[in-house]
């Protein structure tokens, strides 16, 4: 028998899966059939997932082995109580990993080397002040799971001074780690650079407070490619009107798209990307769904299964 | 007897290192007197020289050993007849190279991922193409040696696709390394971005030229942090007018500083940064001095000897 997988995502994500998971399905060993409507839900044995798709009631769904998630963060789905099956967001090392490794290696770089001020420079600008090197340059990164891990040892490979966060206690080479409730503020300490790769749930709710920034040196720079509720909006504008923080360059909102009339937008001390820091990329993402799918039906270990306890 | 090193720079310079390098000196086991004016210049070791010192004679100075360049390009000295001593160019893999590397990275990793549109978008702006990842980005580094082979590597790192160019043929890892006049273009074949880190030399003036930035695939990027006439300023102006150069980002110019009526300034495709891409900074530089002395003196191979012949 077939497997049958239900895709349930909106039309755009459908017209490029369509051919790439049956495909790569079929690399993994596997016979499936993908479908986006299914006649009997309880003969579905798989989910793909993305809150796009519209799907809220998973317990029709008395066959299925798991759900998987097209997004790494899923805070939409994770408190649904009729989501009872095995929940795997996505881990892909190569599309998702790589990009977010990208904005926030490149963005940190902006920061440190104050390119701006020579994007916008008026002509004659001639002030040949240079910034320190990396290696006296302290950045935090919040959240040492698949991406943060993978940013902090990028990041320490430039020879940043690099400081990182987590729940339980990590080791990233060339990286000084904290973790829990009492190390976030050693792990800020003396932060130039606070980049936040949290997962959005109850306890990283609002983190970026109003003390929190404080505590910063003066003029720090803020990055948020985690989740928007991370931050504060209304504590890290006042801080950046008081110049206590120098910039937030940020991709994720408490709203998105971020509405027009938001002041981040206008402020000059913000740099709004719009949810691009990384992005699932069909072509290296089909081969994860497959993968994954694959060691589930043979009990092999899998990344990515969430702690519906812990929320992410 | 203690060595007699003439300090011969400008005033700014020589309170940096009037202090710094006679404890690198004496850390380097050397016994040495580092002075601004030498009564009697048969007496002088070695010259650690800026153009900005003004000295332009070296022919009274008959029994120095070598002429050690603050700097890392030696245009302005290597061409003077008087000039007989053996000359070094600085390297400091501390200072000037990790400085280099980020400055090149950042404004690589600036280009690939679009930042200047984020930086500059009206409020609202909501496009979210994400550009493709570094994995599938070609990157050209034109020269291969102390410092182009270290930022080729960083890129190659960042997992971009890295072609080099040196005169003799090169091995950098993860570098697809091409060598002579006949490489050139295989190097900057398909190159999205081309880094330029040659020396400025007779067979470097102009290399970038209309032929090579036609050659380039349309809207490709150009990085000089090497030297202003490694370009052709209105054969650039000229393909940046028409779109086949998307964008430069220029660190060094034909006359630096570059004044401020250059088109470069006000063309809304060009980056001018002001000659600070990577600086030689006294506290790594003095060490670096001291122990090529301390070389010189015991006959040990040192780094940086200039080819007067081949004009770096
Ligand atoms: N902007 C974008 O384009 C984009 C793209 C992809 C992902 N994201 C966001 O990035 C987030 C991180 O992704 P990931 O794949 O790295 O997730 P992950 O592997 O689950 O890592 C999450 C990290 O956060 C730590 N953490 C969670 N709760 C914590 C708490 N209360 N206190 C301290 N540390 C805590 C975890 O600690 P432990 O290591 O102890 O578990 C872990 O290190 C996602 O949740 C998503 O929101 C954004
Ligand atoms: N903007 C700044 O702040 C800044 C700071 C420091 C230096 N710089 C510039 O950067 C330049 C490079 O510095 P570096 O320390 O890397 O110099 P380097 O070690 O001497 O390397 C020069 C490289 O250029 C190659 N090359 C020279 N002439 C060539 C030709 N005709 N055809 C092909 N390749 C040629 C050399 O080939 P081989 O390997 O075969 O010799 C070598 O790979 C300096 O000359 C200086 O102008 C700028």
């Amino acid at each position: 028998m077939p497997l049958t997988i239900l895709f349930s995502a909106r039309d755009d994500d459908w017209h490029e899966y369509r051919d790439l998971l049956p495909d790569a399905l079929a690399r993994a060993g596997l016979e499936a059939r993908v479908t986006r409507q299914a006649e009997d839900p309880a003969t579905v044995d798989y989910i793909v997932y993305a809150p796009s798709g519209g799907m809220s009631d998973f317990a029709p769904f008395t066959g299925a082995k798991a759900v998987l998630s097209l997004w790494a963060g899923v805070e939409k789905i994770v408190g649904n109580p009729t989501l009872t099956q095995p929940l795997m967001r996505m881990v892909d090392p190569v599309g998702l990993t790589e990009g977010m490794v990208e904005w926030v290696t490149g963005h940190v770089l902006r920061h440190h080397l104050g390119m701006d001020a020579h994007i916008l420079a008026a002509p004659g600008s001639w002030d040949q002040t240079c910034p320190p090197l990396a290696r006296d340059r302290r950045v935090c990164v919040l959240g040492l799971g698949v991406l943060g891990a993978a940013c902090a040892k990028a990041l320490a490979s430039l020879n940043f001074r690099v400081s990182g966060w987590s729940r339980g206690q990590r080791t990233v080479p060339g990286v000084t780690c904290h973790s829990g409730p009492d190390g976030l503020a050693a792990a800020l300490d003396g932060a130039e650079m606070v980049v936040l790769l949290l997962p959005q749930t109850p306890q990283t709710d609002g983190l970026m407070n109003t003390a929190r920034l404080a505590a910063l040196p003066r003029g720090a720079v803020i990055l948020n490619p985690g989740r928007g509720p991370l931050i504060d909006d209304a504590a890290l504008l006042a801080a950046l009107d008081s110049g206590q923080i120098g910039h937030a360059t940020l991709d994720v909102f408490r709203t998105e798209p971020l509405p027009a009339d938001h002041p981040f937008w206008s402020h000059p001390h913000v740099t709004v990307t719009p949810h691009v820091a990384s992005t699932t990329r069909p072509t290296t993402a089909a081969p994860c769904l497959a993968d994954s799918i694959a060691r589930l039906e043979t009990g092999a270990p899998v990344d990515g299964l969430v702690d519906r306890a812990r929320g992410y």
